[in-house]
């Protein structure tokens, strides 16, 4: 299924196609596109180039890693996620490599790497759905995750799938139109509250 | 110039090609790409679809405001940043509009659009450097920046100029590979620091 976002003018297509589902086909997504997605994250800016993220990956052809996964996400999250081909966590690192101070630009910059990756799976067919409904303790504990890390979100990732194969609540979430604000409420010039586009954009 | 992440495998040609120079061309930034590239923020995910994020934007073409912008940077960014043809400042909204409670993944999803916006900029020959390095009193001040946003980053925004027009030290920069931890160090299976290369990827 399509849900193009609706946008003034043509942006580039992956970003333009890309969108959250619920419905996951069957078929594994390879360990090509899978590197591609990693590589993807991997280059993605940071603040003084600190890349504090990392990701922990479990893919469906390792049932037991990835039951191991799905059981670290909250209840409503595993019903759907369940189908997806790989399970992947996102965690941040708070605290600088070279100074043990907070890097309080790390949540941002998990950010910026995970966009790239769901640009990047979209590029190649897939589809991915970032959650924040996560159960961090849990993740700590089964994956040993250090302190000094914070898990902070999971992604479903896998091929799109049959929307009809979804329960019916979610069926009509997984149907209902993407909403956003309007330009006009996220895009000001001169001062914050004055629509850029007045500017003559 | 180009400076091409060096990946195991091919990845998606704007995630790859974009980078972050100093040094800028002259030519502006057309009213429909400066449209294009914040539509790609505006639709980027967030958690709950809150859409924590607000940008300020002020093109060198209104020199004034240009200005007004510019001096919101930290001096060592306005030394090259003035070049641009864009400056944008990213806002995040710390607290969820419905309930007025802190929104901890606000920065996150502030990084989700702007990875967006960025490589929606690299799709159409632009060339985008995110800075933490800004003045954010000041920018609360100049731009009538409310409580319960926080300026996060600035972004230079303009088409690739030439290195050479770069002043010494800055040209040593632009020039000088990059560099990003390997696979290995961000990506894990079955427990945190395990490559997860090593499960068969």
């Amino acid at each position: 299924m399509q849900k193009q976002a609706q946008t003034s003018v043509p942006i580039h297509w992956p970003i333009a196609n890309r969108w959250s589902p619920r419905a996951f086909g069957t078929a594994p997504v390879s360990a090509v596109d899978l590197t591609k997605i990693l590589e993807a994250a991997r280059w993605a800016p940071s603040c003084l180039n600190e890349q504090p993220w990392a990701f922990l990956v479990a893919t469906r052809g390792q049932p037991e890693e990835f039951q191991k996964a799905l059981s670290c996400l909250v209840e409503f999250n595993q019903g759907w996620a369940k189908n997806a081909s790989v399970i992947l966590f996102g965690l941040a690192h708070k605290v600088f490599n070279s100074s043990g101070k907070p890097n309080t630009y790390a949540l941002h910059d998990l950010g910026l790497a995970t966009a790239s990756l769901m640009i990047e799976g979209e590029s190649l067919g897939l589809r991915t759905h970032a959650m924040a409904g996560i159960l961090p303790d849990r993740i700590r504990e089964v994956f040993g995750v250090p302190e000094d890390f914070e898990p902070v979100t999971a992604l479903a990732i896998g091929r799109p799938g049959d929307p009809e194969t979804l329960p019916e609540p979610l069926l009509v979430r997984e149907k209902a139109p993407r909403e956003r604000k309007s330009l006009d409420q996220i895009a000001f010039g001169g001062q914050f509250g004055k629509p850029f586009a007045d500017k003559g954009l």
